[in-house]
């Protein structure tokens, strides 16, 4: 239910938040593109700029500095270089840190392969914390939050990691260690890695403008992020969106991480498409996946027929979660951008024999625009999102922190 | 995002709407109790009641003229016999139409056993209309609205029926067509049956204050209504919620009346059930699924056998959609709360088998509170929801019609 009426206080504030993800968001526009998006008047827009501008989180400037050609209006554009955020990524085999300036743009990075079983949260923090406080180091721009993906079962509020199979952690106080270890006095939240990989995509990837769509992200089993109605579907306890557990094969499916049988990641995940392709587990992760991929472009018979085999069950699991959302757009993330480039025909076989016709009037089927950074923006619209909605009230508590 | 501001007349309005709605939903509330409710101060509740009072909508008595013990002070009620809406639900094998008052309850109801197969728009509307206008004519109260629920897929905004298999229907305008039969100058907006099941039982049945449930609906099929966040979740064009067309069976499933193999609903349909229990085909619909449910009560070990196998495929879809949408509660209304009652112990033992154990921590599995009328009461929501927004310019519509 919306508020009887907001003071003029939580209006500007709601405003200036309102204008920062804005330019965040499309990058420069102009205070006449402003005004129209924001439905506010043009003397509004100029109050709220000078504000964003003297806190240092905007300026103003000649389109033609940007190299744009073009009517000489200035735009506002956000201080991408300026002001920033630590973005990290726990993904099943490797561990990457980024400094991402407002607006997006990944300024600096660090990643690491690692070994996928037994790491502690004592060496997982430990690099990512190393990784963070290098970049801040040397920035000299202002760090104005943090987050993370995790590629688990996160409990919303405190970035606790409930389940992460893959590494075999059950409630582990990820967040807030990896806060305490950066030492930057800044909270890092959490999220799981597909419900980032959604959101950033449904921010500023493939399905910008997109308010009902499915995200299924590949990183060695199968995650998901579903956006209904523009907002990400979280369930009762923040645990929703696990397609990688529904099950396909109940009688005769491949065993799962999970305990089950049959589950649509233990069908079209990593394993299985390797297995099923005769590799060795030389090589494995997206290099592993890519090669599998390649081969059967190139005439490989095994590798095409484990394709084929994967796609009929990616097919079923994404014929299934149209039938459920009737969502505009279904997106491939992570590995499975791969996977879908090798597979698509028998995902958009299955899609036309198995999703009501009504349902699937409208449906697109696309790749992840952000690629395997997918997560990691998402991480870092997580880190940029109190910025966001107070943005003077965050300068003010770090200036005085 | 909320509006800036209201003005004081969108105030009273809203105001005006939501008291109606808290009687509406809850019973007779006193005024203190209201003013909690609602955030409001006494006074403020006195103007408001006095204004629904003037229009006919409430009144105010003593609570000892209900029966009830307690301290004399006035309650208000919803003026359940005066003022009520007309409610349709067409169901694959009967029609039911009511006179439902505000605050819920059924005053007058019409029912009737149809053929399943080859009723054609002008039959069944024609058969509907004609419940409605005796229904009106015998009754001397306001009729604020209608709303029909039916068993097909909806096209939302003016009732046309894009896909109703179990009629044959394809783009019947259905909606428009019973609005126009019954001649009371009102609209008919239509909503799926198990669409409306889920807000039925999420307003007034045993979902009441669970933000996040699913509703799965036996009618010969297996439909879904899903609550997400508190609002049905409808996907982009409004045919969300599928949950019958869930692929679990892919490779040797049954047939499903979509043209795939394996939906969830051919494998626990009222078809499979039947012909698993050696049935005849004489006893059908509820009657047949009751008659099996209370044969392997008495022993038969054919019906038990075959509702252990139901049990077991209904158990795989609901772990799915609770690993899906991370529920406070399943609710199984319609037939499938005979088949849960003949087959909780396999749904309990795959939810335990199959779900991440963190996404069931605080799962409830129940039936249907409103039972079979889940659907009518959804068409009755339906029915008042324009009354409830805006009490008194409906009324003066009414009038001046």
């Amino acid at each position: 239910m919306p508020k009887p009426a907001w003071s003029q206080e939580e209006s500007r504030r709601h405003n200036l938040g309102d204008l920062l993800r804005q330019v965040h968001v499309a990058g420069p526009l102009s205070r006449s593109a402003l005004a129209e998006r924001m439905g506010l008047n043009r003397s509004t827009i100029m109050g709220l700029t000078a504000e964003l501008t003297a806190a240092g989180l905007v300026r103003e400037e000649l389109p033609g500095e940007t190299g744009r050609a073009g009517r000489p209006s200035l735009v506002v554009r956000a201080e991408s270089d300026r002001v920033y955020v630590l973005a990290f990524d726990v993904r099943v085999d490797r561990l990457v840190a980024a400094r991402v300036g407002l607006g997006g743009k990944i300024l600096d990075r660090r990643e690491t392969v690692r070994q996928r079983a037994g790491a502690d949260l004592d060496d997982v923090v430990g690099v990512l914390a190393e990784f963070g406080r290098e970049m801040y180091r040397r920035s000299d721009g202002l760090c104005v939050g943090a987050g993370a993906a995790y590629c688990g079962m996160i409990r919303p509020g405190d970035g606790m990691v409930r389940f992460g199979p893959n590494m075999g952690w059950v409630d582990q106080a990820f967040g807030a260690e990896l806060g305490q270890r950066l030492g930057l006095g800044l909270p890092v939240p959490v999220g799981n890695e597909a419900h980032l990989g959604a959101l950033a995509e449904h921010v500023r990837g493939v399905g910008a403008g997109v308010q009902n769509l499915v995200y299924l992200h590949g990183d060695v089993g199968v995650g998901g992020g579903i956006i209904v109605g523009g907002k990400l579907l979280d369930g009762d306890g923040g645990y929703g969106c696990e397609v990688g557990h529904m099950i396909v094969n109940p009688y005769e499916g491949r065993p799962c991480g999970c305990g089950s049988r049959g589950c649509l990641e233990a069908e079209v995940g990593e394993q299985a498409l390797l297995e099923m392709a005769g590799r060795s587990a030389e090589l494995v992760g997206r290099d592993g996946i890519s090669a599998v991929v390649d081969a059967a472009a190139n005439g490989d018979e095994a590798a095409a027929e484990a394709l084929r085999r994967i796609g009929d069950w990616l097919g079923i699991g994404v014929a299934n979660l149209v039938n459920l959302f009737n969502p505009g757009m279904v997106i491939f993330g992570g590995m499975l951008r791969e996977v879908y480039r090798g597979s698509a025909a028998q995902v958009h076989s299955r899609v036309a024999a198995n999703v009501l016709m009504i349902s699937r009037e409208k449906l697109q089927l696309r790749t992840a625009a952000l690629g395997y950074d997918s997560t990691l923006a998402g991480a870092a619209e997580l880190a940029f999102a109190e910025l966001l909605a107070s943005p003077l009230e965050v300068l003010a508590r770090l200036e005085s922190a």
